[in-house]
């Protein structure tokens, strides 16, 4: 069955269930072909106060980022309680700025006034990570481990940390390092997910050790990752398969996100990485997922007490079949859906569903593909903006 | 006749000459199919040497940077000497690196060292320039347009220019600066063009005042310009359409260029500016041209002797239907040709044939469409240098 030259013409969008992929249901949204945004209508300047025109469903979810504590940027949220049907109420034609795309960048580089409060961690004179002075006090303990240097004799401030100098392989730092995050325990560090991330001064240099996930952010490592926007095309229109993570996930659960996404463990490829994510989180064989097409990458850099978020995104398109169902296979997908891109714009926009630093991915896709144009005020500084963090 | 469906697989090229518009002449290269330059060999890692493969042709015209000063990114090059022939000559399987990109974006972005020889030009508390010492003694005798200002009281060293403050409205500073311009003579300021481009701290602020576009990089005015990518695309393999410069245009005569570009004026938007480039240039009527698709902006900054070019190109995409041939108006293409993407992208890294700026929009189309991989060692680096320039 042709979903998207029927369905579509129609008004309708797909839904996909991966607990009963056998037995796809659809809902219908009987607004999507009156309520499209015209591209052009991102094309208005700053200061359009475009908020008046939402409905009262739009108002409760399309909140500020402030009262959104709990879609923030660090996955450790409760339960979100939207649904596909509150998603939906953001189809509704919305003439509005590039505002909301500018909260979603801050949403994933916050309190960079911060920076001052971390130091440089260096190895092998490069500089890989930034801890904070506070996380530093539960280090100083581990002597034959963490090393601090001091800026000069007269100085009570610590310049930067480095490893003690006996540490010189990989193997013994990662062992090393490992045995401290084991020891500062759970509370310090919470979400241990015993999965390796290399530790480099850039992507491609060979790694200096490698750290448990959880712990990157507390030790300031830049963490690569993969994610792949799948879309399909119809009659010069594209669609967005969008996924709404398990309720049961640790991190984001029931946010949406991309097709397929994951971060990038030490000692693999991007491509591996995301051939792999897609036959887990989506179920798509590697005879497809091998024509993603990598297309650049988006940064930001985000601190939240003592973690120093640094997230390094490779972006990737695979334009799918309209033939072609996501069917997750690892349980951390609840359903998918196909939506209009310029309904997601109005998404990405207005609401905190997204899982926040796939918004950035996704506005990486509006540019590429025309849908935000240099006609609007901001264009430069939004793109820019997508590069926030060190990209390196 | 569909060439490409014909003339493509049987190893054929298509060349247009826009003087001889109405009888398309084709030039065979033989070596088409069994050259063509697999993707994965644009991920061998950094210092692979791969001159050792080249023809003498090939050594001729791909030698480095220092040697090739008429093809500079001044524009006021003498006549360049090659033919479609010799860039047939870059077909050859090509296993090489980043290299020759990062050679392309430091053409573009020469003496960064120099920024110390050049102070701030302000008007109303905002940079919108840069003006070499130099440079400026030469404006220090029109005490009534520019007025110098120093550090402090005990420093000789002059610290910024700004216009008088009796020039409060646009058109009452572009005038007094168009008056300046004249009088400096075409000695100092060669290649006027009568063509204004807004003075702005960025993009889509209101213009300040205008300035001729010949004197903007005396005075580091950012300059906006259009870049577009025609492309075809068959049987998932995809063409660009590159254009050859007539070898009488006063600037980058005889280079190659992309299909439609053009510097952004005064009070002109960008899609507007695109629709004429493209109608002038190749022939494309609007009907076409609008679907042109925005996808971005790259940026240089490029100092030389008192220049300080400051260029931000906003890059489209067109997707060419296979019947299409561009025919140049305007006199200024002396002919056209449609090259495989994975060519196109052996003559950027290893001759200085295309006009400096465009190898960093056909660069940025390598990487949206997947031609450089995040597996090649220099990726996000090379990535980020495509925005050196402020991109604002």
């Amino acid at each position: 069955m042709n979903l998207i030259s029927t369905g579509f013409s129609m008004g309708s969008a797909r839904v996909i269930s991966s607990h009963k992929a056998s037995t796809h249901f659809f809902l219908n949204f009987h607004k999507l072909i009156i309520s499209k945004i015209p591209l052009n209508t991102l094309t208005f300047p700053f200061g359009f106060s475009s908020h008046r025109s939402l409905t009262t469903k739009q108002r409760r979810f399309g909140t500020n980022i402030k009262s959104l504590n709990k879609y923030d940027t660090d996955g450790n949220s409760s339960t979100t309680s939207f649904t596909w049907d509150d998603v939906s109420e953001f189809e509704l034609n919305d003439h509005s700025t590039l505002q909301g795309f500018f909260d979603k960048v801050h949403l994933n580089n916050r309190n960079s006034d911060k920076q001052c409060e971390f130091m440089p961690f260096v190895i092998e004179d490069q500089i890989v990570g930034f801890v904070h002075h506070g996380f530093a006090d539960h280090l100083k303990e581990f002597k034959d481990v963490f090393i601090f240097h001091k800026d000069n004799s007269q100085s009570d401030q610590v310049s930067n940390v480095t490893l003690h100098k006996n540490l010189t392989t990989p193997e013994g730092r990662t062992r090393a390092v490992a045995d401290v995050i084991k020891c500062l325990g759970k509370e310090l560090i919470p979400g241990i997910r015993n999965e390796l991330y290399p530790v480099t001064p850039f992507h491609g240099a060979p790694a200096l050790f490698a750290m448990e996930r959880a712990a990157a952010p507390y030790f300031g490592i830049k963490a690569y990752g993969v994610h792949m926007n799948g879309y399909v095309e119809r009659d010069g229109k594209k669609f967005l398969w969008v996924g709404k993570r398990s309720n049961l996930k640790p991190t984001y659960p029931g946010m949406l996100d991309h097709l397929a996404a994951g971060g990038l463990p030490h000692g693999t490829s991007c491509q591996e990485n995301l051939i792999k994510e897609c036959e887990e989180e989506a179920g798509i064989p590697p005879s497809i997922s091998v024509k993603a097409r990598p297309v650049g990458a988006v940064s930001c850099i985000d601190i939240n007490g003592f973690r120093y978020k640094r997230d390094v995104l490779f972006c990737y398109d695979l334009k799918l079949p309209e033939s072609f169902y996501p069917k997750n296979e690892d349980g951390e997908v609840d359903s998918f859906k196909l939506i209009p891109v310029s309904h997601v714009a109005n998404i990405i926009r207005r609401t905190h569903f997204f899982k926040a630093n796939c918004s950035l991915v996704i506005m990486d896709f509006f540019f590429r593909h025309g849908y935000i144009k240099p006609e609007s005020f901001g264009y430069l500084k939004l793109l820019q903006s997508l590069r926030n963090g060190d990209c390196s």
